[in-house]
């Protein structure tokens, strides 16, 4: 099952740059992971911004916030999740 | 070069349901066409609205536009872009 | 899976008397139909609006959009939709 | 009476860890407490965010507002309340 | 129990004049009646505006809503409903 | 001359716990005295939030805006004024 | 007492020419009154809109109120009320 | 050439109270030599809040940039500017 | 002196299409004639939108507001005005 | 390809004097040489803030991207980008 995610990232200033790479590092790690397994379908990156856009194709709900929940950067994160399915036009297998 | 697209749609109530029904069947041509060229690369309903969100693989701003002015239901449509880029996580290869 | 659904309604003055509580009419029986079979768990009056509040426990996104769409009022309708899931912090059984 | 709340929490980053924590199970237990007695009807996860929607069965605003004020959370929450009302097409007993 | 009701009215341009004035006449008798009976406490108009500032004592989020939905300017109002409750600064009496 | 006044409160974190206890005590103070002397006519608790409506019944806006901006907790404050008048519908003679 | 006041016009397309230019000559006339008057102190347009900010120097808001009411084109504005009052820094004699 | 300007002044708290007070005297004078030059034209408070509504008469827009940018609380500011003009229906000379 | 300009258009759809062409028509050439005249600087397309963003360059705000309220699609146009001015860092000689 | 950026610049207040002095100046080099090389189209300032708006002349979404986020005032700054393209109505030669 499809969803669209938007996040929208915003490090404080006063999170030590050493922590704050180990956190982006982390987070990295986590996204390829999840996108080799096929869960985090498509990763965007949104012109002129710390931002991304994304298609989660998990079981659930449930599953949906625990990855969410446990992205690195989720306490830094604005997330907004938009429930997708088939479109009826849509010609891509792969599209639902 | 990548592009995010939003679009809502409303179909005016005083527009004949013949006249209705025959911009939709030419909008989901429409649509099927750029998909199968590979311009239209993804297309999903938003759960819930006359919606969707839309993939878009085109040459440059001015293509993008050519084509969504081009939609049959052009006229009754908000539609809001975004420019998307590779996102440096990103391990899917035509996710670019 | 349980979603939270915001449901606006704003019927068109021109529309005569009668074709709108025939629409009503239709309304109620299909919101009875899907509470009495658990898919529509739960359903509120907002205060001072021509509004409802509802909780649904369907299948997945594709369940929920045929339901929706399928209202008789939905070409009437502001609709928003919040995927839920099991809180933490829950106790009664059914809230999940 | 039937009162719908959407609560946000955002714990502030120089909350000490061990107090935040504390805080968050005195939360749980209160939540818990107030659902067994049956005041705090329902509570739900929204998906991808650290919020939460609720349904009250209280005596009166005032009797929410004791209720909602004493959260150990109330604090760092951002709190909507939206009254509700039995719903002329609600089929299930205890939607009221 | 104390309700804060903003009451914002657009009459449709193209209503009689003679039904827009019945109306208006019926809505002004409506709401004496209440304000007689107590249920309807405060009416104020808001400077430069079609619109009121209200605040109703009633039994319940049900009966309000009956009273609200029964206003004979329903159909043009947009309305928005803050439910109160006795502020513990307040000196007077009968502000709860 | 009558406003209607919504307060919205928010008290920094590091406002140290007695300091804010004593500005609290001379709100109060300073509100019921206003209260005592009919210029501040109403006051209201908001249901779920650190929030008050009020009505004042001043001479002019100056007099306004000097029992606002003389509120102790004035620096912590949301404030929106909206200007009122009587009702032609009112019915409660001291409403205006 | 002044009062800060910003009109939008927007005058619906099937209000007859005719119609249309007589209103707007009464509004004209109207505004030119209450500007000898001096109770209409000042207006200017807004670039680029069909709106005017204007400021008022009446005796409260009930005179504000029925000024604006009477406005020939009130029917075809949104209006937003500003009270405002003397400025500490004023150097004007008349800016209050 | 008029402006209109509206000033909405946030000092922070941990600003110290003898450079705050320094900050907001300059600023008094600078106004107060502006208004007395006559391009800082007219200046109001807005009733319940520390902000204020002002008209700029001055040569182009790169003078009132330079005069809005060398305000001692620009940093502190929220600053909106409406580029205005004669009203066609003014009678004042001296509104334009 | 320099405005930016954004202009949205949406032509009524019960405009004759006829009647509609013609003041596309009378706007090309009316746009054209100020773009060739220097006042009006640029003009490009919004990528998705029937929208334009433009750059003015005229004597002062009244110059402007008459270029604008002439458009033969003013009527139809929602338009927002940013003065603008020399950036300290700009190197094009006439960037303002 | 054209692009419209708007990029709304906030510095911290903790950000100390000559470290801010010195990332903007290093801004102002790293904009310059882009103006020069003509990526950087055009930029000015907004009248009262501390904002620019830009047309950025890149191959794609992607440098377009790289240029913003090298910005040495990037992580202060507030930035939207919109898609450009030729205006059917333009006459000059470079505004596409």
């Amino acid at each position: 099952m499809l969803y669209h995610v938007f996040m929208d990232v915003k490090i404080p200033r006063d999170l030590p740059a050493e922590e704050a790479a180990e956190i982006i590092a982390r987070e990295k790690a986590y996204s390829q992971d999840l996108q080799r397994s096929g869960k985090w379908r498509h990763i965007w990156r949104v012109a002129g911004q710390y931002a991304n856009i994304s298609i989660f194709d998990v079981r659930d709900n449930a599953e949906l916030h625990e990855i969410l929940s446990g992205l690195p950067l989720f306490p830094f994160m604005d997330i907004k999740v938009t429930p997708l399915l088939r479109h009826p036009s849509a010609v891509r297998e792969d599209d639902s």
